[in-house]
């Protein structure tokens, strides 16, 4: 079955993804019977387009980012737009994630009018626009996956999607961002000050140069927010959350809870109190007889708690570009099953 | 939609299935719009059917097992048949496990051959025959789930199938039997011998007073068997697989572990080596470093190495027949999506 695929945002994800697409193309059409196309993708300076595919060897060839639409858009003139289109099966979101929706979410809604299945690896629409999202699918009839919106290659909606298909989840908690895991455990391990472990993730490109939607909890509240959304039929938005970031944590901090045998870490949880469900993002001692305490480094990991399957733990799931735009096919190829 | 279930085998998962499909109907109906309708089960002395459903308040009155069914027989003489009826959508196999195949082999193949798509909840039929089991359930264009006999409540088989669409899976190494993983943490913890942690288990009813096919590694075994054959596109039998089990572990070999800041636990592992899939099953030690260590008593878990998306563990899950009937439901709904 052929599956047109229009890929929206050629940055570093979206680079990684048209890699995937052409590396495991014939892996995919023999395990999954579907043939992957890459019609087209959009960048911020125009697009390009082929409806029976791009040449990606040649593509791939040119420069990175949008500079490398331009350059492919000259050795193939026609294939060039300065416009974005939206004719295909599927619509892949790769968008840096903008927690006011920005250029991610106008474009998956121009995609979802099309009638395009989507999949997103970038938050904005999501984080932003969550009801709107679910009611522009519904009316439309269309399908929505977004594994790269909620820890990507770490599989969350997954599993509360498919493997707790049919429990009730009572809660979701979990060390949802890898920056600030990474910086409170080289304070722990190092013992050294918050700003000394910032400067240190920097330098290893693990932190951003501009780290507030990291350190403040920023990161982490969206992803629990899109999960408890998703998974416990929550209606929250960004601003309902209470969130505390990690930026105030002291070296005695770190002692105090070692002391105690215990890893501070910063927690997102959903749970439900008497029906409601309630959010928070916080800095919290976490003692060895929790699993989470083993989250070490840009790790992240997530305990599901129901009422007839106990409580399941997933943990690890490379953190980085690869991870990400292979989470995306992921969503591509069970959007198509 | 209507689905109508079979159950096949009225023991302890079988009855809490049950439970569960007459408890969550209203739910999985709102959620899913699934309507579950239990029209048939196959116990060992006969089999009671009811097209439109069988009456689930009459029958969870009853006495449980085979008894319980000839007791519904008797208060609704025309559902009671001494045959066996797979008349339905989904045929869900809760037989005692049988490595040889045994009865569930036996009923899940006719559930087949009438059409009906397959909810394993019973290793038998997938230990013993394999690719046979593929083979007709691609012949007769069904579908199938076997999470219950691919350690139930933990999600194993979906992470592959699900989450790790388009990976390749380069290994997948577990702690699949919950028995002998209580037995070595308690060996570990208490530094008592093999015989008197299995003493204390079979007492708290964890161990069977049979309880070979756990201590002698078969379980984990089959278990890893199916995962391999269903993910790394192996075609083992389990006589192929080198097993060796925990009976032998002396309170020295702990000791010698544990100044080593390790712990032993049984081990399933397939791997690929050169493209070609080795599968074992023995007592290793394992280090803090390995998220796997913190599994303990009679929990169990699992860890997926992958090309795009590096190791993803996932840890936990109830170990119990409602945990096995809740993985049998999953089933039922992501069959019926």
């Amino acid at each position: 079955m052929d599956k047109r695929i229009i890929v929206c945002g050629y940055g570093n994800v979206g680079g990684n993804l048209i890699k995937l697409i052409k590396d495991k193309h014939a892996e995919i059409h023999e395990q999954y019977n579907i043939n992957l196309i890459l019609s087209g993708v959009i960048g911020s300076r125009g697009c390009i387009f082929e409806y029976n595919g791009l040449n990606l060897d040649m593509l791939l060839e040119c420069t990175t980012g949008s500079e490398g639409l331009i350059e492919y858009g000259e050795k193939n003139i026609d294939s060039f737009y300065n416009y974005s289109i939206y004719e295909g099966d599927i619509f892949v979101d790769c968008t840096p994630s903008d927690v006011n929706g920005g250029v991610g979410l106008e474009h998956t809604i121009n995609a979802i009018n099309f009638g395009m299945d989507i999949v997103l690896l970038s938050k904005g629409a999501m984080v932003s626009n969550f009801s709107l999202i679910m009611k522009k699918v519904k009316e439309k009839d269309v399908n929505i996956k977004y594994s790269g919106a909620t820890a990507a290659a770490l599989p969350t909606m997954d599993i509360g999607y498919y493997s707790l298909a049919g429990c009730k989840i009572n809660s979701i908690k979990g060390i949802l961002n890898g920056t600030t895991n990474y910086i409170l455990s080289k304070m722990h391990q190092s013992d050294i000050s918050f700003s000394e472990a910032l400067l240190e993730a920097q330098r290893k490109g693990i932190a951003e140069k501009e780290p507030k939607l990291d350190i403040e909890g920023i990161d982490s509240a969206t992803k629990i927010l899109i999960l408890a959304n998703s998974l416990m039929n929550s209606e929250y938005r960004i601003s309902d959350i209470n969130i505390k970031g990690i930026e105030d944590i002291k070296k005695e901090d770190i002692k105090r809870a070692k002391n105690k045998n215990a890893k501070i870490k910063l927690l997102a949880h959903a749970y439900r109190d008497n029906d409601k469900v309630s959010i928070e993002v916080k800095p919290m001692e976490v003692y060895p007889n929790d699993i989470l305490s083993c989250v070490e480094d840009t790790n992240k990991g997530v305990v599901f708690s129901t009422d007839t399957m106990g409580e399941i733990y997933v943990l690890g799931g490379a953190s980085n570009p690869l991870g990400a735009a292979a989470a995306g096919l992921k969503d591509i190829i069970n959007l198509s099953r």
